[in-house]
């Protein structure tokens, strides 16, 4: 077995040693005589594995003891009705910041719901930067403020956390919760679809101050109410039982690599060294302004859209998997997760620059 | 390592040989470098997984051509939203079966959204049998008629599919599905929650005939819209994709077992004998008329109920877990799946007869 390197924007790559664990475990659960995916989830072994789950969560982010953790199913997609559908509560407007194509699916979903107030946009320049704070046009009878603070697909990164006074901020964390420490305080709500930094696909996890919790839109399911979930320990109904448990190894798995401030440090080492290669090449290139860059995902162009074909080939050939960049900005995109680990980064790198060596001198 | 007998209600029991295959491939499927679960759901390796897996389902089921078969979220609780929200189209008015807790459910969710009639129900006596045909309660002006063919706590199971004209049938069959041949084409929808006999919780199938989708109940969320995952071949956003290939993985172990016939014939042995094994004894009793008996759990109750615990406390240590009956009923359930190999239900049987033996002869 020779385990690629695996650049996936979601699902993405996994830690080995988890992927490891959950093989071993697969047939036997810890001696018990099956697998945990055979389990009841009302059983005190699962229960046990998805309390120690969240508990590591809310480690590892310092979660105050005033927001709850859910443990949900649908995406971010399913979430882009949910806030709406749940934090609106008496109010008829709703306040979106515009950062690219994931915020446009929260926007286009909410205008369903409420009247969406475009607080910011970076349309003008392609989605390559964040707003700035004062760009904000914030409404102060908004429900809630929605951002992206991580592009996926672009590529662009807030630098800071929006200051929204005390309309709740709400933040789709998908592609990037666990990257870094961050202040879960300065939020109403966090979600994040567990298959990028979490799990695997079919995993999503929402942190939501319980005050907001308990007053939804005439006609909002049952299980689109996070009070409901919340109330019963997101065990209204079975939950993703595997997808929780194998969450919980990759809490742990970061846990032991110095939880997220670890982390912090490794991601930032990993996307500095990647956007130096792209800066100091004239073959490559990263059009969003610096201060906005992901470190999560790293989109880059080459400079000869006809090498595009044989960059991916080559690249796999190489054992460097899905550097693809996605169909609505083309080129190339490196995502480089928590599971991706430095040495993935310093292959690729290694390999641009062969590549780059090899067609400059070719011409 | 021991592999018990399992006996959960859901999550369930799980094939070994899939569980086995799940092992081997989690770090490396098929040769390519990483874990299915690692994989783009868009890729052409996980799609062509996705796509064979339905195929199979397709080919087990008998599906027709005007059927999408749909691998959702959210579990059957978030069907019984999603029915009335895209199938009540311009009715006001729903039919209901109420034969057990299931059921009543569904019936509560729906009454969020419609007037429901409910042609029968089997309250009186305890929901310990299905009504006929002719005590159902028909409303010709109904959007549809909903029923649950199997009652997972009750242990009830109807011996026939309702008649119900040209009013669209929904059947709940989480609990039944892929345990014999059934004639899809009696059905509009029929839904089932994959924990059962289908695979891991977190997926929910949903099997639609084409012409009932397209319009939705005004505020449905795009993700409870049939339409949308149908046009999108269920993936919309990120389907749960390592659920979707090991339910890929149990319809290829449900092939190799002679598909939906040959698990008809060993799920009526293994049903027939424990159902003998309970009537030939005055220690054991399941109040569940002849004809209603479910093939797939099977609720039993001692005659000492002082005798319950130690029941479940020496099952364990004969390796035969979870048969504690649902707190709702109390008493034992032996749940067995398509994945209980027969051989599991004479190790249940035999432990039956001895526990009786002991405490029969200690009075």
């Amino acid at each position: 077995m020779i385990r690629k390197l695996n650049f996936s924007a979601g699902p993405a790559a996994l830690p080995e040693e988890v992927l490891k664990q959950a093989q071993e475990e697969m047939l036997d659960w810890h001696g018990h005589g099956l697998s945990i995916m055979e389990m009841s989830h009302r059983s005190k072994e699962y229960v046990s594995v998805a309390e120690q789950a969240e508990q590591d969560l809310r480690d590892l982010m310092q979660v105050p003891d005033n927001y709850k953790i859910l443990f949900l199913q649908g995406g971010a997609t399913s979430q882009f009705s949910m806030i709406p559908m749940n934090l609106l509560r008496d109010k008829k407007t709703a306040d979106y910041i515009n950062t690219g194509v994931w915020s446009k699916k929260a926007i286009e979903e909410a205008s369903r719901y409420c009247n969406v107030n475009i607080a910011a946009t970076t349309q003008h320049n392609n989605f390559t930067s964040a707003p700035s704070q004062d760009q904000l046009q914030l409404n102060p009878e908004a429900a809630y403020v929605h951002y992206t603070p991580n592009e996926t697909i672009g590529g662009v990164e807030f630098d800071y956390i929006p200051q929204t006074g005390d309309v709740p901020l709400v933040a789709d964390m998908s592609s990037t919760i666990l990257s870094r420490p961050i202040d879960v305080s300065r939020f109403a709500l966090i979600y994040a679809g567990a298959q990028k930094n979490i799990g695997p696909a079919g995993l999503t996890v929402v942190i939501v101050r319980e005050d907001l919790l308990g007053q939804t839109l005439p006609g909002t399911p049952t299980m689109f109410d996070y009070a409901v979930h919340a109330a019963a320990d997101s065990m209204n109904n079975t939950p993703p039982t595997y997808g929780w448990y194998l969450a919980g190894l990759i809490f742990q798995w970061l846990k032991r690599q110095g939880g997220v401030e670890g982390m912090q440090a490794i991601n930032q080492r990993k996307a500095e060294k990647l956007y130096q290669a792209i800066d100091q090449s004239t073959f490559y290139a990263n059009p969003v302004a610096i201060a906005n860059r992901s470190w999560m995902n790293v989109p880059f162009t080459l400079a000869d859209a006809a090498l595009d074909k044989l960059f991916i080939e080559e690249s796999e050939q190489a054992g460097l998997l899905n550097l693809k960049g996605h169909r609505s900005v083309g080129g190339m995109r490196a995502s480089i997760y928590n599971a991706v680990p430095e040495t993935a980064v310093d292959s690729l790198i290694e390999f641009m620059q062969h590549f780059e060596r090899k067609h400059v001198e070719n011409k």
